[in-house]
């Protein structure tokens, strides 16, 4: 099969790789009706963050079961299945918390981007669908994968409740999908940190009262007016830059709660700025297994539809222009078909 | 009167002093039965932090109430009462969600290591007893202060449930008695960090089950043996350095919680590495007032007895002999008598 490899920065290439097969006896073999590109995959493709060798991409996915192995027997093949993409099993005492991204026996998930893939942990893993989902309906399911599950984590961590004034900072799929999951969680003003009209409008349809343009100091200082100098109940922050870091730091009230998901790039906190700052923080890899059965009940009645973050559909061979589209911020989010 | 002073590093005076009066119409003037010497006294006593000029020492305090400013009417002379180390309005947006530390008329408490001290902003600092107190309660109210409410916020900044398995990092005041909060939360197994005989005995009294006396990356690794490999599920840091930091954070378990109390000195903690821990991080100043009527009540009801981390007693004027013995780790908690 043809699938995508980075080799170096800003060096994606779609080529020929052995068709996956059942390596432990706990794998399952997919095939992937559409795939696509994380944010997170641009930190790479960016060379922010080195690759030694040429690496498989893709780490978002949900398809159609072909194979399991002798160990895996309550997913089947035939099954529609949606994945996290950190594989867990579901069992150990950190996923029995709700951690999964956290197991003792966790495994990255790779090669996604490509019409077939393997997926380690499969029982642990996967969850299936009641029914095999319309055409239609699979880019939302797909997005809950990766994006929405982290942005519905992101809303969980930061403790978003009935009534919250929440903020946002980053508009990327997953801040955007942030703004989502705290409509449904049932905050009552949502305030989007975006300079970009379409993600405006995006935020705005997800559910956002309002948009504030300015950054850093800036940022938090638009934020305070508009919360009569109290700060925000909840900040998410989707982006995980030093900058973006402090301006939800700053922007949330004492006592309130900070929610980060985007992975820290050079992200050094001060201690005694934290600590009287007063602000609760939690965040890290998003343990999407937890909210999979959820949002996927959510997608299927028609609550929610993660989907239309998807702005630019390319056949899988054209995924090169899809991160340049990435990249250059004339895409949100590329929906990819194999 | 004669009160403390401190002039520079290790150069604590006992000298003349003005006697405190109403300066704003919101103040009180109290007369203190006892006062004490908190383990932050030593940061600026050791020269961490710098003193530019002279500073009046003492910020933990209980008393009767001399005189009140025309503003003040809840708070009446001749009542005992507590206050925090920080004196707030109550009524702030701050204050109504419980964050009276982060106030938006926060003013600092200082020269309590004296016979008599204004309180500012009396009515929102102050709590008064139900009934005069006798004389052997009195160092138990002084503690509700500062060290047993930071104890207890560390405790719920920790989430500290019913069943929890909890580690508290530090042997201080404020550490121990955030082994009693622990307890009195119910927590099930309570770890305490110390390599000191008289403070592991103290902690046991408060409820401890498990002493670990290795420190750093060891301690970490005991506690992991403890827990099966998994990890406590809240942690109290009571210290404040970089060393104690990180050993709370790697001590809790994916989705645990750490409260953290002790004010950070040269504290930086890295972003990745924080957002891979799953952690739960929440500290600051406690917010004492908070806590004040409930705490008041459990010492008045006998349930709880924090007065007896006082391992010395001295005369109000000796109170640099009081700095010299926690300096040197001789005593926990220094009494002084006015």
């Amino acid at each position: 099969m043809q699938a995508t490899v980075l080799y170096g920065e800003r060096d994606i290439r779609f080529e020929d790789r052995p068709e996956p097969t059942i390596v432990e006896a706990t794998d399952a073999i997919l095939r992937l009706p559409f795939t696509c590109i994380c944010g997170s995959d641009l930190w790479p493709y960016r060379g922010i963050q080195a690759v030694s060798s040429p690496v498989p991409m893709g780490h978002e996915y949900c398809g159609v079961v072909e194979e399991v192995g002798r160990g895996v027997t309550s997913i089947k093949p035939g099954q529609f299945v949606i994945g996290s993409f950190f594989a867990s099993d579901n069992t150990c005492p950190h996923c029995r918390h709700g951690y999964q991204t956290s197991c003792q026996r966790f495994e990255p998930v790779v090669g996604a981007q490509a019409p077939r893939m393997r997926v380690p942990l499969a029982e642990g893993t996967l969850v299936a669908t009641r029914e095999l989902p319309d055409a239609e309906m699979i880019p939302s399911l797909l997005a809950l994968s990766d994006v929405m599950g982290t942005g519905w984590f992101a809303a969980d961590a930061a403790n978003v409740k009935p009534g919250a004034t929440v903020a946002v900072v980053g508009d990327g799929a997953v801040g955007l999908l942030g703004v989502l999951s705290a409509k449904q969680m049932g905050a009552e003003r949502i305030i989007a940190m975006s300079r970009h009209a379409s993600r405006q409008t995006l935020a705005r349809e997800f559910g956002a009262t309002d948009i504030v343009t300015e950054r850093g100091d800036a940022g938090v200082e638009r934020i305070k007016q508009l919360t009569k100098g109290i700060g925000a109940d909840s900040v998410l922050e989707c982006v995980g830059t030093q900058e973006s870091m402090l301006q939800a730091i700053k922007a949330t009230r004492p006592g309130g709660h900070v929610g980060y998901v985007g992975v820290p790039h050079g992200v050094s906190l001060d201690g005694q700025q934290l600590f009287f700052s007063h602000v609760h923080l939690h965040g890290g890899p998003a343990p999407v297994r937890t909210y999979l059965p959820k949002l996927i009940d959510l997608v299927f009645n028609g609550t929610i539809n993660p989907g239309k973050v998807f702005d630019l559909v390319l056949p899988l061979a054209e995924v090169a222009e899809g991160y340049r589209a990435m990249d250059e911020r004339r895409a949100i989010k590329t929906l990819l078909q194999p």
